[in-house]
């Protein structure tokens, strides 16, 4: 935690790219390689390491391929700089000793800062990911999809769901070892959140094609240590498909992003 | 599901082996193998598939081992004969664009019958594995885990949450496409379980090394399709490790349980 805080004092963003790197939607340019997931991702992190604090992959794009995938996200996951904070986006959840299994490969057989876990389950699943003193839990809470109105929106005791999880899991572990999930789509929720977990990182997807607003995000989500890390996905990584040279475009796309963030924490601080 | 009711009726048991083949506590004589996981694997499926209707497979103990692990998960899937079900246990749970990877990865580049789903995000999570009509998607209700009770019993409404995951669920999706996990751990749970969801198949963990009494569960939790699928993973395929011929003593663990199920099946009809 302490690098990904260092960061994003030193670039002034809080920009994550997700290398949801979709082998169907590539760019045509990087269809002729032999591994084309994995030198494209390559191309995306060596054009735009200096205008993020983080990437995060999600494993579903990685899982799709058999081996071949698991192979080019343990590659990717190795050249991504030690500076910036790398993100297994994996929402796993299960019982203690397969939750063991779990960390093992993604803090060990590879190397990720983090890991997105979902919280149903309960609290005991989270524990062995926090044996990793050095390694930061990700736990989903209100997520940016329709369907979190169905479950983590119901209200127990006057106070919906994902409310008892930011409550309970924020209780049950330290402060620098939990980031929570919170959907940039339900911005409004953000200050009530922000009462409960004052001190927490979110990680807040849904900037882009799903249609967040990272001015509301960061008006009410940010804290003192900014508090926040804003994942980008398709918006950037797919911004040059129509383009001749890609690798510009997307890092114009995040260059973009990264001025919106260093412009809205100049405002305000 | 047609063959799986065939399976239950042909052999009079509704057991389910799990594959957790955890590399490290396989039975000495495999480890000899040049891949002793996928080795170990098919000397149980070949020994015991007259002894069970269904084999799951954990995908954190293939995943803990990297693209080899992802390897062995393929081809395990591959060599169990067509007349069993398949069970992908992966609990997974993501948004549309991504879930529908997650079925890409589980239903396409392998071909598993089923997996496993985490219903925190919604309904909508759901929708991608729905859309494959000869699969089925197996909904995390009510685990074995003490963490149970942090969030799945949380009350809303006077009913606990996973009371309403079980109501929405199955009223979102025809009954031969959903099956609720419902941990062994909690029969007195299943009374009320069946009176939500009287027809879906329940799948339910945690007998053997987590105590469930298999009694209980079937005489709370069976209906007139039987409608349960009992998984033991570690009590059966470590049953053998202090011995010199490991698989006879797993067979011997999988009879037994086949024999219990046969003695209550046929004393409840």
């Amino acid at each position: 935690m302490e690098k990904l805080k260092k960061e994003i004092k030193s670039k002034r963003n809080f920009l994550c790219i997700g290398l949801d790197s979709d082998i169907d939607k590539l760019p045509t340019t990087f269809k002729r390689y032999k591994n084309p997931v994995f030198e494209f991702n390559k191309a995306v992190v060596e054009a735009t390491q200096h205008l993020c604090v983080s990437y995060k992959l999600n494993t579903a794009f990685y899982e799709s391929r058999g081996p071949q995938g698991w192979e080019d996200l343990e590659r990717t996951a190795q050249i991504i700089p030690p500076n910036l904070f790398t993100i297994a986006d994996a929402k796993r959840g299960d019982i203690g000793n397969t939750a063991a299994q779990y960390a093992k490969a993604f803090f060990e057989q590879m190397s990720f800062d983090s890991l997105t876990v979902n919280p149903y389950m309960g609290l005991d699943t989270l524990d062995p990911y926090l044996a990793y003193d050095d390694k930061v839990v990700i736990v989903l809470a209100l997520t940016s999809n329709k369907g979190s109105a169905h479950f983590e929106m119901l209200p127990s005791d006057e106070q919906p769901l994902y409310e008892h999880v930011l409550k309970k899991v924020s209780e049950h572990a330290p402060t620098d070892s939990i980031q929570f999930v919170v959907g940039a789509t339900h911005p409004e929720a953000l200050k009530g959140i922000r009462k409960i977990v004052p001190d927490n990182f979110l990680l807040v997807p849904g900037v882009g094609a799903q249609g967040g607003d990272l001015k509301a995000v960061y008006a009410n989500g940010h804290n003192s240590d900014t508090g926040l890390l804003v994942n980008v996905s398709r918006g950037i990584i797919f911004a040059g498909n129509d383009s001749k040279d890609p690798i510009r475009e997307i890092v114009k796309a995040a260059e973009s992003y990264a001025a919106e963030m260093k412009a809205l924490m100049s405002d305000g601080q």
